[in-house]
């Protein structure tokens, strides 16, 4: 059993780490990404030189459930140029600028012709907005209110939308990372947002790194699978690629929007009390006072695909401020002024730490389980007793909770939550129980 | 299925109703009513214009349980009279002053005499109280203060009860509404009480005139069953009527004191956590902000006998302030002042809501249970996305919530409590998810 | 049924118990007790003058589950003489200044070489602290801090600890109340303890009398067994030499540390919700504002051992304040300054009010559940009805929990809680309703 490298799991540099994840994010940014496309292909090349990943490619018109791999999209350029020629919204100043999966473009037409093809924010003037098309048929721009305001209604313009909407692939990676046992623990993020790096380029840099790290230490008991897909159709597509392996997903974490100053928050599956909800709601409880706990809702992330009741998995979303809940939300707000360095490497360790938990969380059975057993003769317990209760001690206590409530029926995080001593106090106290020989593993 | 009734169900003229009932009372208020007799006669004839009703006369001696039923009791005239012929107290005046059930009395006796005959109120000197000895064998009188000092110990008073108290039948009055199905909602209020208003004047209206709103509407899920009868052994004969179809009940309500002021209260039944105990929670807690909601408890109104242990009916009680716990309860005093027109409509409307949650209330089956179904090409979801969470739709929300619990063990209501969000929206949604074939029923 | 027996349990001279208990206590003091030997044995002798005791006496080195039944220890004198010969300590003094278990020792030592054998408290320097080395093969003394500063470094003492520690018994003491069924109360208090009051003479005072009223009464449903035993290895010896009895075991309580002035305490056995558990939460939430109702934790007195995972004992805990959680405790404070006689009979009180609890706590069946029965014809309701809810006396709100919940499946207890009702108005409602032929007990 691996426990040494479980502890050196949590032990990171994290000033380093979260520069490392900030220049990731950073290089990842300027690319124009998409439910499909080059822009996915890239992002996941570069992904790849912080942890090797296996792409798969599925053609459009696949069938996944209720729904088919759409066309793949790609633009190489855009623009709205007044009668002069100036371009006054430009998609290589912002990609941004295109409402996503819009259908190819070239026509003149007047200011009022364009006026709804136009989305802006007019309680944020100076912002972009993120909008997506992508099961529509359609097109648009994004622009802010200045850029909407210069279009006049008589004028004339020329639009343009260099985009080809056509059979091709939809793509998504995974890194497996093999451990003692095929239960796997699925970690998930997405990576078709454009230039937004709460969200979602944040979580695409935890997710790397977190598979660096696992990578480092190896010889660890779960198999992590991380996946790095296109939301919605990227997990569905997933899934229906794996439906008889499903029941190797013993745990699941979907990641994203973890940059931002925010206290973690973590939703629970729609199991409610699944394992990994349970060591997830524990580490955070008992390390960051500000955390939030929030049961499941059918809407967020992708966990509404993995706890779809067709699934039900034990997947449970970590986030910092999620979808919605921050004004920046698919904006160009949403870029390098709202992420921090801190916050990033706090998301990775708060992850690390629910990992650490799951690969510890063994339950044992007390094979002195009539009465204490002698903890003195085995070096467990002051030789001269002062009777004194040994209540202050959290290591004493965590040894005694452990020899009463290992019956089998309670695993470490049972008892760790019933005693109200941190996890790995208690993991340490069933270490030295075992190593005493008063405990022994129970399969699971 | 019935929606489109279900949803008239609720929609009702609040004025006019609350004017009918208060009508309905008016005209029955004088007549003497007791536990058997003409008056409880003449009472559901009355009753009978307003919803048609098919009357039960079950003779005296017949054995119910651990009761039998007693003989028949009809008062024509009573009073006490003084030296000089006249009348100090006057049943012409108040049916209130006769003692429920005394025997027949002609006799001349002191002042003192018949001091231990005279019930009245100390702490409401004007009222009369009402008072009934169905079991005793004895006779009294209810005055108020006043009426008992005027009687002096030393003189002499002709005292005189014309009652008769001998063989004949416990009267009481179903109305039968056949439904899609022969599962029943037993809706039971009580005739027994001579002139008090609140108590149960009230609970007989309500429940005349949401008969009449269900058979107007016809074409509902349920058969309803209404019961009016002598409190206490009128259920309790009916019951044992009835032994081998009471499985057919499937959730039910005790109705009176729907007339004051005060808020709507819901008792819940035997059961604590029946269908019809969760639909009165729910409708009452989000629609009034004031409605009280209380646990079982064996005293009350004629939800003991359908809460006694063997039956363990799912029966609540819908009051306004009940038994007991309003200071004019069975005096005088509990007449026209006490009860309004827009109480007795707004219990009306409460009763009718929690009815319609009932009749509602299925269970489904979400047909694309893997992954969330794509909304958008069945037009439950807008074309082009900003990706906000859709959280401030309650439509929008409850399209996903019933998706997701839509596994056959949730039902509607269970769905609508879940996410917290009105019944009738969740199942407006359902139905919108059903006619895009996205929810199949589930037979329960 | 022996009702009226458990009506006179706890009715009882409080004041002239209190001052007995504690002249018992009084008596007791002076001796040296320990795990073994020749004091436990006087203890129990003159416990056994309270109550009839039967003496086991188990040898050295038998096996006990992990433990073994260490050598016998006793002690006649011991000393620290300076060079003068004056005893700068003296065992004659306080049987606390030697160390429990010390092996013989006759040495002559320089004061620095002393000091590692020396246990004092700097922050209480008047008292003696109480240490014991029952495991260690060492000895030492106990000093308060004027003798510890008297004894110099360089100076020369004489050091005598005149023990024998050798083959002999572990002493334990029963006393056996046969009752009506072989089910048995276990009710356990520790003997090992020197001159120390509240922790534990007070818990063997408060059992020995407890024994005595049970005793005086007779006719009980249970078998009570009182255990006295030295502190953990007692309660394993016993348990291995009962084991195959100990499915008599119903209900238990560790008794100790029951004289100071402290409110009531009850600890939970380990299973939190078994029959003793609820009737002393019951009996101490309804008499005593200031009880304390806490979780089972397994560290404190003995009932760690009878809640160890392999037996599972519903076995429960009553303290005043308990071990660690009062200043003087194990130190020559814990004196006839912090007991009361007071505190002592009110501990009695709480005992005894609890095991009525279980003494009378039957399950009935209704006999007559279809609907409420008729009370008034079996003088069990008033004949003239003002119809008012009979919710103010609680007798008669009592009366019908009892009819409403007595489906079998509820104990009194059950519905005390539940109807928020004292245990005994319950019980006096139920025996009136089994008097009236309208409840039948049911086996249990």
């Amino acid at each position: 059993m691996p426990e040494a490298s479980v502890r050196e799991l949590t032990d990171i540099p994290l000033e380093r780490l979260g520069d490392e994840m900030l220049e990731l994010m950073r290089t990842l940014y300027p690319i124009c990404r998409s439910l499909t496309g080059n822009g996915v292909r890239e992002t996941l090349r570069i992904v790849g030189e912080v942890i090797p990943l296996s792409v798969t490619e599925v053609p459009t018109g696949t069938p996944i459930f209720d729904w088919t791999v759409p066309r793949e999209w790609n633009v190489s350029d855009a623009w709205i140029a007044d009668a002069n020629g100036a371009r006054v919204v430009d998609f290589q100043e912002s990609n941004l600028h295109v409402v996503g999966y819009s259908t190819p473009v070239r026509a003149r037409m007047t200011g009022s012709e364009l006026e709804e093809r136009l989305h802006s924010l007019p309680e944020h003037p100076d912002w972009i907005p993120a909008r997506t098309a992508y099961w529509a048929n359609t097109w648009g721009f994004c622009v802010n209110e200045s850029q909407r305001r210069a279009i006049r209604p008589d004028e004339t313009y020329d639009v343009c939308i260099d985009s080809r909407l056509e059979d091709g692939h939809l793509t998504y990676a995974e890194s497996l990372l093999a451990g003692e046992t095929n239960d796997e623990v699925l970690l998930s993020t997405y990576v078709c947002h454009p230039s937004l790096c709460n969200d979602n380029l944040s979580g695409i840099a935890v997710l790397a790194f977190l598979g660096r790290r696992l990578l480092e230490l190896g010889n660890l008991r779960y198999t992590y699978r991380l996946l790095f897909s296109p939301g919605t159709v990227g997990p569905l597509t997933w899934l229906s690629l794996n439906l008889d392996r499903l029941d190797r997903v013993k745990h699941g974490l979907v990641l994203s929007c973890l940059g931002d100053p925010g206290p973690v928050r973590y939703k629970r599956s729609r199991r409610g009390a699944a394992e990994v909800d349970r060591a997830a709601e524990h580490v955070l409880r008992s390390s960051r006072a500000d955390a939030l706990i929030e049961d499941f809702v059918p809407w967020g992330g992708d966990e509404r695909q993995f706890c779809s009741p067709g699934f039900d998995l034990p997947v449970g979303a970590l986030t910092r401020t999620p979808h919605g809940l921050f004004p920046e939300y698919h904006t160009s707000a949403d870029d390098f002024h709202l992420v921090r360095a801190e916050s990033l490497a706090d998301s990775l360790a708060a992850t690390l730490e629910i990992v650490a938990v799951l690969e510890r969380n063994d339950a044992y059975v007390n094979r002195a389980p009539y009465g204490e057993p002698q903890l003195g003769r085995r070096g467990l317990y002051h030789e001269i007793s002062a009777g004194a209760p040994r209540a202050e001690d959290s290591f004493q206590r965590a040894l005694l909770w452990a020899l009463n409530l290992s019956d089998g029926s309670h695993s470490l995080l049972d008892i760790a939550n019933r005693a109200k001593i941190a996890f790995h106090t208690v993991a340490d106290a069933a270490e030295a129980l075992f190593d005493a020989e008063l405990l022994e593993r129970v399969d699971q």
